[in-house]
């Protein structure tokens, strides 16, 4: 053991503990590693044996290992091993000691986490951390949520580790009580999906619906990442189209044509999605993005469906005068799908901010996902500064800039779903968004004949537009 | 207290209990009554003098007012008046009870308490009851779930209760263990949502869209009500755009008019994605069906946003050409969209029956939905007759019947709602339809560029289309 303690520990050295241990070392502070399996922290002293490390091979020497009040980062995989590496340190722990969960945690489980070592006088901060492997070496975007008093006490740290936007604003904030940064980075992770989603569909129109080649199309994405479009995931897109084959018998082929076209999933969108139902909010990019992944593992399925289910032939459909003016069509039409994913993924935020008492600071959200997480954009600033302009808006729909630019690309994105629907192309993300912002501007929608019918066949009742009130109407009598 | 014992007992005297009860009664049985409120009971029984009922006015008394083992049907309110009531009873049970929850409870629930229950010995049956008041009185569509053999000592009562199939067969069956009876309850309502929605939008296009007035569009559903779309919604959704309002002060106006476009829910179909999302299945119909409720009561923002997000004159888009022939194309386009809506219905089912270990009937549970319950309609025939001749159909799409229709209607459902997404008319569900049709056909999808994209900046590995296994592409090395 070292003689100076250390000013806070790491547990876990997979590779996002080791990589954050080494990015706090490398802002000045000593840090106490561990892990239950010592020739994982064995390796790491080795690889960086002139940085200020310490390591610990028990648990016990771990807690001894750190100043007080301790500080501990816990980089585990989420569920019962989280809960396993809570149950050991527990009883070595003293009261004001925080404990920090940076695995990707269902925020439930961080809230009763939270409340059941309240109790006990340990603080727990559940914090979202994204930005891959990289980013946790170099500078994440941090969303740490549980008691404010616990996160002043590391608040130094993160915000010297976090990702700096271009402002110089590091990309770490204090999101809310207990289970609030945990959510945060689910929604976030949901955003995500949508993103990746709108991406792929503009690109299966520009490819396999217009026959546009992989190598002009990556020169599209390359372009479009210096307009408004800029962020990190059409950044890599545009790589991701350039790069050969690595394994097969045809170097020349495009890595892409030999990705088996299954899309996983390791849970966050969907708990994004089941949260959106909970609290009541309208998530269709999103959801859509997640069923997207769910059929596409259905392979063989798909290719006996192929086999009996007729479509166009979309070369049939689109035509060369369409062509014409499509990539900069599609290019709207994914800006237009992305802000609907947006607007609706803060609406979730919203309703859940009032669902479980957090008062979120959704500017700051904005703000702190502007660097370091997967979805960085140019486009959070634009949504940081329409929560800076007014702190209450609703819907980023109705701010003005958002509302200029809907307003503005609504009608290419009707015209590349309808082009996409007619010639077979599935686009369900981009479908939901236009179908989003025509249902958030409808001043009446026919959920007046469904509330008729709830009340013809349940007696549920239904409100008028003339008058307050519930009213039942007298279906069953002649007229 | 009767001298003769009750055949079986009915816990709740609300609408649906009172109906419940009298139903059973006028098939021959002797049925003991109780209701927490003795008030409730005291009317049933003064409007129902001449009836075999066994009033009891406390749960000793009822116990022992029926025969052995006892059959108790429960109908009150899902949640906890339901754990109040078995709270009550349970020391009063003898081993071999069978107790049955008729309310609609979330099968987790049940899954619970079927579990509990069975420690003691009492038999515990969660049962869907669909057909609202009239259904329960006349003839319900049953969905039991529970110990098999516990079913068998209740079946007799149930087929006599049940509602029958043009072909004489009762709309009941043994759906499975523990929750399987509430699951199918709940994906019922979930198909309930779909096709109510998808009405609505099909309204919505030839109303709003179209221009086409309310009388004749009522004749329009009457008519469709003759064909292939002939189901007990169609119906009721003429006979409503049929009636004129009965509050107002304008009597001659339409009541679908008056009555204000919020869409309410309680919570079944919320129940139903949220379970799609769990087993990893895409119910994007009934899931934009759920959204599509919860936008409607967006009522304030909605018009806020109305007045600054732009968007077509329906009327400017759609031609009089485009007119002719629209009326069939809805139509076509909406049964269209009822074949994905209850293909994903299934195939959640298959799901749940694996994921659960139900061991779910797929043909009789189309078989039992035939009649009695809110989704009856001709169409449920050719689901059963599917089944018949393929009882491992993996996806309704496959078989000849279905698949047939889909290839000649889904231009049709192109054309609408490409056109309706042309015109600004949201059809959130219809377009979930078209899409998740050209997804299910879809030889390649561009999760092959979503595996590049999560490899790329999550190290989350490959499948490839040449061989076996899970691979990672440098892409961090210059190539």
């Amino acid at each position: 053991m070292a003689d100076t303690k250390a000013n806070i520990g790491v547990v876990g050295m997979a590779v996002m503990g080791k990589n954050l241990a080494l990015n706090i070392e490398s802002r000045g502070f000593t840090v106490g590693i561990y892990n239950r399996t010592a020739s994982k922290t064995e390796v790491v002293m080795k690889d960086h044996a002139d940085k200020n490390l310490v390591p610990s091979y028990s648990v016990e020497d771990f807690v001894k290992s750190l100043e007080t009040p301790r500080r501990i980062v816990m980089m585990v995989k989420a569920g019962k091993p989280t809960d396993a590496v809570i149950d050991e340190l527990l009883p070595l722990l003293d009261k004001g000691d925080i404990l920090i969960d940076g695995g990707n945690t269902n925020f439930h489980n961080t809230m009763e986490r939270n409340a059941k070592l309240d109790k006990s006088g340990i603080n727990f901060i559940g914090m979202g951390v994204s930005g891959g492997e990289l980013g946790a070496l170099h500078g994440p975007s941090l969303m740490p949520g549980g008691q404010e008093e616990a996160y002043k006490l590391v608040e130094p740290v993160l915000t010297k580790i976090a990702a700096k936007a271009k402002d110089g604003k590091p990309c770490v904030s204090y999101i809310g009580p207990n289970g609030a940064g945990h959510y945060v980075k689910m929604v976030h992770n949901g955003i995500e999906y949508g993103d990746e989603q709108l991406i792929d569909e503009s690109y299966d129109i520009l490819r396999n619906g217009a026959g546009i080649d992989i190598d002009e199309l990556a020169n599209i994405f390359k372009d479009w990442n210096k307009g408004e479009l800029n962020s990190y995931l059409i950044e890599i897109t545009a790589d991701i189209l350039t790069r050969k084959d690595d394994l097969g018998a045809d170097k020349n082929k495009p890595i892409v044509d030999m990705i088996l076209d299954r899309g996983a999933n390791k849970g966050t969108g969907k708990w994004s999605s089941e949260d959106a139902m909970e609290v009541g909010t309208d998530q269709s990019v999103i959801t859509e993005s997640v069923y997207a992944r769910f059929i596409s593992m259905l392979k063989d399925e798909r290719l006996a469906a192929s086999k009996v289910l007729n479509g166009p032939k979309a070369s049939d459909i689109i035509s060369e005068d369409d062509k014409k003016d499509l990539v900069e069509k599609v290019r709207k039409a994914l800006y237009f799908g992305k802000i609907m994913s947006y607007a609706q993924g803060f609406e979730q935020l919203r309703f859940a901010s009032e669902n479980y008492d957090w008062n979120l600071k959704f500017g700051e959200l904005a703000q702190i996902w502007r660097e370091g997480c997967i979805i960085r954009a140019q486009f959070l600033q634009n949504i940081t500064d329409a929560f800076a302009k007014n702190e209450n808006l609703t819907n980023l729909l109705l701010d003005p800039y958002f509302a200029d630019i809907a307003n503005k690309y609504q009608q290419d994105a009707r015209d590349v779903v309808a082009l996409a629907v007619k010639a077979g192309i599935p686009v369900p993300s981009l479908s939901a968004a236009v179908n989003y912002y025509d249902s958030y501007r409808a001043t009446v929608l026919p959920a007046n004949l469904l509330q008729a019918q709830r009340d013809y066949f349940g007696a549920h009742t239904y409100e008028r537009t003339d008058r307050e009130g519930n009213f039942h109407y007298p279906w069953y009598t002649e007229q």
